[in-house]
């Protein structure tokens, strides 16, 4: 390359750079509106997505302008959508770099300095895990649905090691898996993608908390036996997607234990509370379980994604994977512990560096800074939640076990009569508040509604906000006047 | 966010993108080595990977400076040790900014821009596989193992729609894949994550340029149907990873339409060359095939990771993989063509913004400009060949497809007699000259050897140089010139 193209490199970049930053300063102050909503064929007008054309450095700049305002803003003060939020300049600077270096780390050699990162941060969580440092073992993933997957591979191969080799038809048993009707989808994914089926994924009630209940679990397994099933693995979930509910791990793996089945806990979500000493009684149980899945882009303020799967059985990964690809692995005659190799045990190939944007998030807090964060954004959830029980608008649907707030919105409906009538507007009238709310942009909340369970109000719309890190009381303020704001206004057309 | 935090972020930002600029600069000029290799232990010396400690940000961007330091940089001219290249600046601005707008690409509503910019890029592609712009679809995966495994999913399914559901153990009989024996191993480690099984795999023969032997193949079908088993799907590769070779296509073709099979292409490395019309010819058999496979992030200067499989038969990821989960698939009353919304027909839940990146490459050089780069590559790739071919201390395995030069070093060894003996000694010689390579700092070429096939010299160790984009005769002379010097001074020690 000419040292004429590297100086206009920089020039380029610089632009990049300063777009970034601007972006940065206004989305954290909220200057911008959370979404700029437009329907595809408005913004075809808007952007040109005809790829045979060339494009100017100005134009492209211009381009990622435009792509920047029509996107949602994650890291706007009132989002509130999804389980990730804003990742903060010492993360993204982590990626920055992972993206620049643009290594890979299917083994030690081409990436050291990573490989090693990735190490330190399984031994951390093994601790919190109370595992034996010298049984256990890990994975990063793209995310928390194929960490799952991981689950579901080592839980087949550890029972049956030679299933790799003869494939499940020729098991001449079907595989059940448990997981709670709540429990994330990936489980059942995970069913179709391993060639268990959905047919064989049990799904196990759960109680007005949202929590499997041990005793369904029991039943389940009985009745996958008696039609000749083998009870394979068990998903226990450390915080569900909408509820953000905790499964009774003791209970679970006290019932495993007896049936020989694998304990596999979902931590996508809460995984972040094994660092969180007043959870130490409800995640005991962890400590019997054989994988533990974590996604450090969820709650953390950490760009997606980077996920981990570890298991308390050292070399399962590799016993489960392995090729022996001699082109990759090829050792050069260097000397170091093949076990910072991961490329083998991996399902992937190529594999992203994932770990470096954590790295650096964690290490400018160090745990205690990390710890005092989480801590803050459940004192001020208890403040959101406080606020909802007080104001007759609303009705909190369960006190969240950390940051997932569900209630109802009743806006300026009549509340003299609580029928089914009534829930019908309730119901029809979250759509309306969600379409008003992305037509201000003042702030984005998901609703969904919940048919699966024997709930308060089964098949209702109702709103849960994701209080994550750095969330202040003004914050949880705003959003309760912005709700009732938009309820009088709709009120006027309902 | 207070505004004393927001000026601090710009600080640390700021001193992160001089670093990025100057590591830019530094490597594409050559001026570090490509790699300053230390051992775990060593390492741990030079940088503290205790987490819990907190870092000041002059600390974190001394680790950050270190860990560049200790890595291998990619994006240094004579780097020609794996299938990807350094990015350039397109690439990377469009990477940084996926990170800073940290999206999903689940639904259309949460990441419209990129959505488009999906389906842009998935046209152009279905365009140059001559397929029927009506009937295809696509999906973004993070590496090219997993989009060969989508191959099979969607194989799969197409053949046993029921299978989602009551799963392998319940078909009665086995699954059989097909792929040479210099397919890509994901292939095999597909077959373990399904359920199909290692032994349900047949590895073709591949002939001495490394292509899969149509007549070996009828046999393997015919083998396994003579077993019982039900063959499945077939996997043609466009650039196996050592050699680069290019299955035939249209023979294949021919056979699997025969006996039903569906026909995927692992287009990882050589997928690009569908923009090359001198390829015509030898990839017009793609437009018989039910999927295909494309690393962006291999050839091209696009960061990891950047993969796409697309298929010719339209919903079918969809009805593979759909779950409806209602929390993330409500439609909020806003009407667009939910064709968009891939998050349920993907395996994965988040999935990062793959698309950005390469759509700002894409757009900074147009679809000729592309052309042009990709033909220069093959034009120094031929000039390297053409260079080994004269000079006696190598010997070129194969004539190249396009970029994978694969090559013995004799360095200063005795040819006299190319008894085995000798052979013994080039084998030998291999790592002697990587691991100089290595401690000097000046090149990162691979080596490695075949024994599956009935190659010239099976067994003995060569090497593969991978010409990727932007290089020039000059450093193809380097790349000769220096290996010598290597020999030269490996012989005084020999």
């Amino acid at each position: 390359m000419s040292k004429s193209t590297i100086v206009k490199d920089k020039d380029f970049l610089n632009s990049v750079f300063s777009i970034i930053t601007d972006y940065l300063e206004s989305t954290q102050k909220g200057n911008n509106k959370v979404i700029n909503f437009k329907k595809p064929e408005e913004l075809k007008q808007l952007i040109n997505f005809n790829l045979k054309e060339k494009e100017t450095d100005n134009e492209l700049l211009n381009t990622i302008k435009l792509a920047i305002d029509y996107s949602v803003h994650i890291g706007h003060p009132n989002y509130y959508n999804t389980l990730f939020c804003g990742p903060n300049k010492y993360s993204l600077a982590g990626d920055y770099i992972a993206s620049t270096l643009n290594g890979t780390m299917y083994t030690y050699e081409i990436a050291p300095v990573f490989n090693l990162m990735e190490e330190a941060i399984s031994l951390i969580l093994c601790d919190q895990l109370r595992w034996e440092k010298t049984n256990y073992d890990y994975m990063f993933t793209p995310g928390g649905s194929l960490a799952n997957l991981y689950g579901v591979l080592l839980a087949r191969h550890y029972k049956f090691p030679n299933l790799r080799n003869i494939g499940l038809s020729s098991l001449g048993k079907e595989l059940a898996l448990f997981t709670s009707e709540l429990g994330h989808y990936s489980i059942m994914k995970n069913a179709i993608v391993t060639g268990i089926g959905l047919d064989n994924v049990y799904k196990v009630k759960t109680d007005l908390e949202g929590r499997l209940i041990p005793s369904d679990l029991r039943e389940k397994i009985e009745e996958s036996i008696k039609k000749g099933k083998i009870p394979l693995m068990c998903n226990a979930t450390i915080g569900t997607t909408v509820y953000g509910a905790i499964d009774p791990l003791k209970e679970i793996a006290t019932i495993c234990k007896e049936y020989n089945i694998w304990l596999h806990a979902d931590g996508c979500f809460g995984g972040h509370l094994v660092f969180l000493s007043e959870y130490n009684d409800k995640l005991e149980g962890l400590k019997y379980f054989d994988s533990f899945v974590f996604d450090f882009h969820k709650v953390l303020e950490i760009p997606l994604q980077c996920s981990i799967v570890l298991t308390s059985h050292k070399g399962l990964f590799k016993e489960c994977n392995t090729m022996n690809a001699n082109y990759l692995f090829m050792k050069d005659k260097v000397s170091y512990d093949s076990s910072l190799d991961k490329g083998d045990a991996s399902i992937q190939c190529g594999r992203h560096i994932d770990v470096l944007k954590l790295w650096i998030y964690f290490k400018s807090l160090g745990l205690d800074g990390l710890i005092g964060k989480l801590r803050n954004t459940l004192k001020v959830t208890k403040y959101l939640c406080d606020k909802l029980k007080k104001n007759n608008r609303f009705e909190l649907l369960i006190d969240p076990e950390y940051y997932n707030v569900s209630f109802h919105f009743f806006g300026e409906l009549d509340q003299s009569n609580k029928d089914e009538e009534f829930w019908k507007k309730v119901h029809l009238l979250a759509p309306k508040v969600k379409a008003e709310m992305v037509s201000r942009g003042s702030m984005m909340i998901a609703y969904q509604y919940q048919t699966q369970v024997d709930f308060k109000k089964p098949g209702y719309n109702f709103f849960r906000v994701v209080v994550l890190l750095d969330k202040t009381e003004k914050d949880m303020d705003f959003i309760v006047e912005e709700m009732k704001d938009i309820g009088k206004k709709l009120m006027t057309k309902f």
